[in-house]
Formats: structure tokens, C-alpha cells, sequence
């Protein structure tokens, strides 16, 4: 298989741990009848981040994006290749996004069937589209684009900080921590109003699969907001990659 | 004495550290008058996580499985040996799962007298059968069962990504950190079903020392239930192993 | 650019980041309907521990002090050099302490925008400061002092153990989570009565912003306590400056 | 200075590290009027847990035993010396475990100087020796006992683990990382029936500066109870000490 067939199940398996193992901490807090039912927001941070660190060890070799947010940051920030050979070019870049949009929607499915009989016993429909995808806390496109541009931003640029203090390949499994930790701290810190999709994939594919899969009594999948965590960490993670041209190399 | 002495007393010590510890955070934030009562589901995540620590640490010398479904996950994996020089054979094979189930059974027997107290003054017999196996929140064997096939075949695939992805062992202690986090997150986004089983010998060896320990006012055992906490994390285990046959090396 | 130029920029990023995250978990626990409302002190101690790490991660550079009480610490245990070939003395150390105090305004700006309209929308405008600086439980001009003076101490003194007991760097961004942890430890053991500063940049810097910013219904930003969380932590950084010179040598 | 002063002077800097923070988090949880109050058992365990990673960074020089049970367990365990050349003989015991009981009482005097305002704020006096010494959820001095042994058990056959599995060294810092980790586990499993001493210094000390200090509206001390965390603690430590010899030597 050529390099390009290894970044897609890479992307594609990696991204659906990521939502797998993160819409399932959400299922547990929200879901009607879980043994995790309002365990609260510090548990579904650590959730979110512990999601990322399996993402992260099984998507290796492609170097775990999982995060088209991450991938066009990284462009933007001019890097020559993204590993294993892979050149910076449109193949490659709809390479990786394709895999990770596929790979939500799937991690996303696998959540809905872990937690199928608890969907099934919810009645409330913004619950159950909670479990997909992310909402705001107070409607307001503008500023719920603002927060996700934030949070993206810290999350990318911190991320290409790790790679200019060093290499973690020494670290084996342990290589995945500072990603996952930081992915806890961001949704404590910067998850109160719209929920931290910081990441165009980990939302859009699961409220594709909240469309199309049959689940019982679900309500419409707020196509209205779905723009703003698309477009919202695009913009940041773009942002943090430019941010980080004239900063970073100063700063390693 | 000989390799497979090695790993039955490795094996036997580090399943017992296990339960020990991992039924008794489920005793400290279940059973009465305890000081950790209601400590919530992130608490029980995070003991569970630490329990798999200190069993991993030691249980060093046969690789730490403390889990069939890991043992039989590596067979279907095709791997060489489980290492130690120990060969993948029935005799071995059996070796690891026997010392794991009686390793389980004793480290429940420890939880139970740690919390003895705890236990007498407990009312509800259910609460006390959930200190030591696992039960399903909504009862339906077949979505149990795939919920717990899920969840272990995360854990197993996960484990194996953390061997394709380099050696642990320049970490010393800190070598059985991934896999204690993993089992945190697990739980934390799977467990609300069925309570993460995710190992065989974690709930029946535990089943079998509620059934015959002297517990006052114990009720029934749940054996119409036993069999899916063993069978559900042996096919994700399996699938695990086969799974990564074709998957890991590519990415690795 | 020269030396300190990089210092400069390093720890005017870091202390944004660092308060951006900080002041985030803040808002995210204490402000009206935001999603992680009331999530517990646990949850603001891992905010601010990993608000930390992310801040120590991209001023790498510099050090990464982000912190008078830190840079005064290591002046007072007499260190020859704060790294990358920067003297110490009255200019660099004005330079580290400026860089600060504009990162923790501009950080603390940040964590306003991006929780803005949480901050339209409550009510109570002590809370509205809560976010941005710290006050006491119980206001006693002399113990709080005591109190920060403490909890500074610990920071600085353990801060420069790291330092004696081997050099972090073949880390990787691993090398950050040793003081993330201990401030998580910090806040979680003695943040109880102050709410820890313990950094007069973190405390300063916000207060300033509170009081400039054009907030919604915000009161009066309690400059009548302001000193205690600016001298408090200057006084516990340099004692543990000057108890590590005969103490730690020793130790190491 | 010769190695029994260093050995003294890092024992009692660790020690005193270790209940500072460690009883600390209790105040922060248990006093009245702190920002901390009712933050959950996760939340001691984190902060015992991270209290024992300080107190390890500061006490790198003698090996950080802070604990009179890991002195005695390495006794029985039969190591050659304690590191730096210091013999494992009567003076070299007596001074880790004078300099441990020292610590420890220079430690909760701060913790209880840190929260002054809340314990003279606090009405109920069992509270107050709550902060600086543990009591049975259910008092029955046998099954107290069982449970300190076991829980001791745990911590000084882990920690040897960790010694047998290799050298922490190259980690810096994060060396402390295993045993904080470790502690966290112990006292949200095995900390329920007894508020985990698992440390005949860390119940003590502080029980003996309970008893000495003016602290404003006290009761007793619970001298009935104050052996039972003594003696448990260090049967404990030597029974894993013994066990570890012919088990961790064929698992290592």
C-alpha cells in the first residue's frame, strides 16, 4: 500500500477511537439510566482527552491529525511534508480530511450502538443529539465562532510547540500524553459556551451519522449551527499555524 | 523454577493487585458509611485506571496481561511467544488464564475483607454483588454483550498499538502508565452500560468469591448474567488481535 | 532579535496562555449557564494545573517562569544566568516581569471574549471578578498573606528541586506535566483559603484588565486586596530562593 | 555534613512537604468557608497523591521514603543499604524515622497556619483533628488494623516493584510520578473504612501537633484510636517487605 493508503486508515482509525471512546463519555454523563449519569463536566474533559490519547497511539503513522483543523494548520504553517513521505499537496490534504470526516462518522455510530438501549430510553431529543455533535450554551453565531476560534487556536498552537521542544518518539506510548492532557485542559478552560468541537471532524461527521442513522425519537440534527464548528476551528487552527511561523522558531 | 512458574505467580500476583484495588474503589463509593460514599463514576474511573497500574507494575515479568481476553487477543495476533522465551500453546495459555481467574478471586476476597465492615452494614445484597462483578444498567444480553465486546476490543487494540508504536521499557514504572490511562478512559466512556467488564477473569473470578464467601446478607450471584462479562471481552479481544493483523502494520 | 527580545516574546505568550486557560476554568465553573457550571474545585485545580503545562510548552525559550514570584526566586537562590545566554540582572528581570504581567492582561482578555456573553448574562459582579483575580474566603489582610506566602514557597521550592534532581529536556513536551501536577497539588491542598495566586503577574495583570475592560455590570475590582496576592507570592518565592541555596545542594 | 544529616534534612523536608499539602487538601475539603469545601474523596486522593509527588522531588537525596512503613518494609526486604552509602543499621532507622515524625509535625503545623482562619472558623472539633489525623468510618480496632495493613501492603510492594522494573532516573522529575500515582489509587480503593494512614508519620506527627498546638476550640485527640494507623502501617510495610523477597526477585 502506498504511503497515501497508509495516511487514510491511519486517519480514518484513529479519528474513529477519537469519537468513539469522546461521544461515548458523553453518552454516559447525558444518557438516561448510565452508571456515569451526571458524573459531571471535569469527567467528560477527561473523556474528551484520554479519546484523543487512543486516537493518537493507533494513528501513528500518519501522525495523528485527526483533526482537519490540525491538518490545514499545519499548511498554513508551511511545513514541508506531513510524514512517512507524504507531501503537502491537495491529494494529500483531502486524503487526510476525507479519512477523518469517515472516520468521526464511524467512531460516532460505534458510540450510538455501545449506548443503544439508553438512547432508546431518553426522551429528550437535544440529548441525543448532544451525544453527536456540539451545541452552544447560549446561541450567538458570532461569539460561539469567536470561542471555538480560540480554543482551536490554543490547541494547534500548542501542538506545534510540542513539536519545536522536541521529539517524543522516545516516549513510545507515553508520546501521546501531552496531546491528550492538553485536550483536558482546553475543555475545562475553554469548553463552557459552545462544548470545544475544536475540530471541523469530531463534528460534522457525527451529526451526518445523528442524520442518517435510525435512532429512535431523535429530533433535527441543528444544521442552522453546524457552520460554526467547521468553520470556527478552521479558522483558528489556520491562525495558530501562521501565529507560529514568526513565534515559534524565535521561541525553540 | 521454570518460565511458566514465572508467569503463573506473575500473573496470579498482578490480578490480585488488580481486584484488589479496582473492587474496592467500587466498595468505597458504593457500600455504606464509607468515607468515599457517592464519589462519582470519574472516581470509580480513575481507581479502576490505578488498579491496572499497580497489577501492571507487578506483573512485569509475563507481560502483564491480567486479562483473557489480552491473552487470547495476542493468540489471535498471531504473536511468537508471549515472552520470558514462554511459548503461545494450550499449556501456556491455560497457565495465564488460570492464574488470572484465581488472581481475580483473591483479590476480591482481599477487597471484601478490607471492607468488611463496610459490607455487614450494607442493606442492599445487589450493592454488594456490584462491589465485586459487574451488571447491566438496562438488562438485554445482546446489546450488553456488544457494548462489552466494544469496549475490549478498544482496550485490546489499543494495547497492541502500544507495542507497534515502540518499547516502554526505558520508563521503568512509568512503562504501565498508558495502559492504566486507557482504562480510564474505557470506563469513562464505555462503562455506562454494562460497567466495563472488558475481562473475564475481572468479573468471574470475583462472581465466584461472592458466591462462596461467608457475605452477610449476600443474595444471588447473577449467574443468568455471568457469561456475558466473559464471552463479550473474549470476542473483542479476538477480533482485536485479528483485527490488527492487517491494520498495525501497516500503520507501524 | 536579540537574547532578550526572545525572552521577552516567550513569556508574554506563556502567561497569556497560561491565563487565557487559567481565568477559562474560572469562568467556565463560576459563570452563568455555561457547561461546565459548578464542576467542582477539582476541576479548576486541573484547569489551572493544565494551563500550566500548555504556557510552560510554548515558552520553552525562556524558561518558561511565567511568574515573578519565579524569576525573584531564582535572583534570590543566585543563579548565574536564567538560560539562552540572558544575564541576571535589573533588565532582564524587568523584562521577564513585563513580559508577564502584559501576557497575564492580554491572556486574561482572552478568557473575557471568549466567555463573553456568560459574562453579559451573570448577574453577580463579584463573580465577574472571581474570573479574572482571586480573593479570600475569609478576608484577613495578615493570613492571607500567610497563605500565599505558603502556597509560594511550595511552587518555588519544589520548582527548583526539579531543576537539581536532572534535566528534564530528553522529554520532550513530558517535561512540562512535573510543574502542572504540582499546581494542581497546590491549588487542590492549599488554595482553600485565597484561592492561590501565588503569581503576582496572574493576580495583577487580570485585575488591571478587569478594571479597563469595558465588562458588562462588573463592580469594583478590589484594589483594597491587590497587594496581598502580588507581595504575598514575592516574599514565599524568594524565601524558597534563599532556603534552597543551603538546603538543596545538600539534598542533591 | 555527613550522609545521616543529609539523610535527616531530606526526610524531614520531604515529610514536612508531604503533609503540608496532604493535610492541606483535607482542610480545603473539610473546614468551613473554604473555597475547596465538599470537593469530593477524588479530590483528597489527587491531593494526597500529589502532596507524596512533592515530598519525593525534595527528598531525591535519601531516597524519599517519608514513611516509617517503607523504612521498616526495605528493612525486612533486606536491602544492603539505603542508598548514598548509608547502612541499614539501628542510627541510620532512627534517623529516618525521627526525621519522618519531625517532618511530619512541621507539616500539619503549616497546613494548619495556612488555613488558620478556617479551623478557628470551624465548629465541630472532630473536623479539626480530622485535618491532621485519620479515624475509622466504623470503628473496630481489628478489621481498622486489617484494612491499614492491607492498604500498606499495597504501597510498600508496589514501591519495591517499581524498583525491581528499573531505574526511574532518566525521568527527572517525573520519577516522582509512580508513587503519586500509586497513592492516589490506594486512597480511592483502600482509603474508604480508614482515611488511609498507610503511614505511621503521616498519623502521628500530626496527631501529636493536634495535641500541642493552640488550635482554637479542640477536642481530643483520639489517643484510643492513634495505634491502630501506627501498628497497621508498619505490619504492613514488613510483611511486603518479607513477601517481596521471594516473589518480586522471580517476577523482576
Amino acid at each position: 500500500m502506498d504511503n497515501l493508503g497508509v495516511v487514510f486508515l491511519s486517519e480514518l482509525i484513529g479519528t474513529a477511537m477519537l469519537l468513539l471512546l469522546g461521544c461515548g463519555v458523553v453518552a454516559n454523563v447525558a444518557l438516561a439510566k448510565t452508571k456515569g449519569f451526571a458524573g459531571g463536566f471535569l469527567m467528560v474533559n477527561f473523556g474528551w482527552g484520554l479519546a484523543v490519547f487512543a486516537g493518537v497511539v493507533v494513528a501513528y503513522a500518519s501522525g495523528a491529525h485527526l483533526n482537519p483543523a490540525v491538518t490545514l494548520g499545519l499548511v498554513a504553517n508551511g511545513v514541508g511534508e506531513f510524514g512517512q513521505g507524504v507531501p503537502v499537496d491537495v491529494l494529500s490534504v483531502v486524503t487526510y480530511i476525507g479519512a477523518q470526516l469517515i472516520g468521526a462518522f464511524l467512531g460516532a455510530t460505534g458510540a450510538w450502538l455501545a449506548y443503544k438501549q439508553h438512547f432508546d430510553d431518553e426522551p429528550e431529543p437535544a440529548t441525543k443529539l448532544g451525544v453527536f455533535s456540539t451545541g452552544p450554551a447560549i446561541r450567538s453565531y458570532g461569539w460561539n465562532l469567536a470561542t471555538e476560534i480560540i480554543g482551536t487556536f490554543v490547541l494547534v498552537f500548542v501542538v506545534i510547540g510540542f513539536g519545536r521542544n522536541g521529539d517524543a518518539s522516545g516516549l513510545a506510548a507515553l508520546g501521546a500524553l501531552p496531546v491528550a492532557l492538553l485536550v483536558v485542559g482546553i475543555g475545562a478552560s475553554l469548553g463552557g459556551p459552545t462544548g470545544y468541537a475544536i475540530n471541523p471532524a469530531r463534528d460534522l461527521g457525527p451529526r451526518i451519522a445523528h442524520a442518517v442513522l435510525p435512532i429512535k425519537g431523535k429530533g433535527g440534527s441543528d444544521w442552522a449551527y453546524s457552520w460554526v464548528p467547521v468553520v470556527g476551528p478552521i479558522i483558528g487552527g489556520v491562525l495558530a499555524g501562521l501565529a507560529a511561523i514568526p513565534l515559534l522558531p524565535l521561541l525553540g
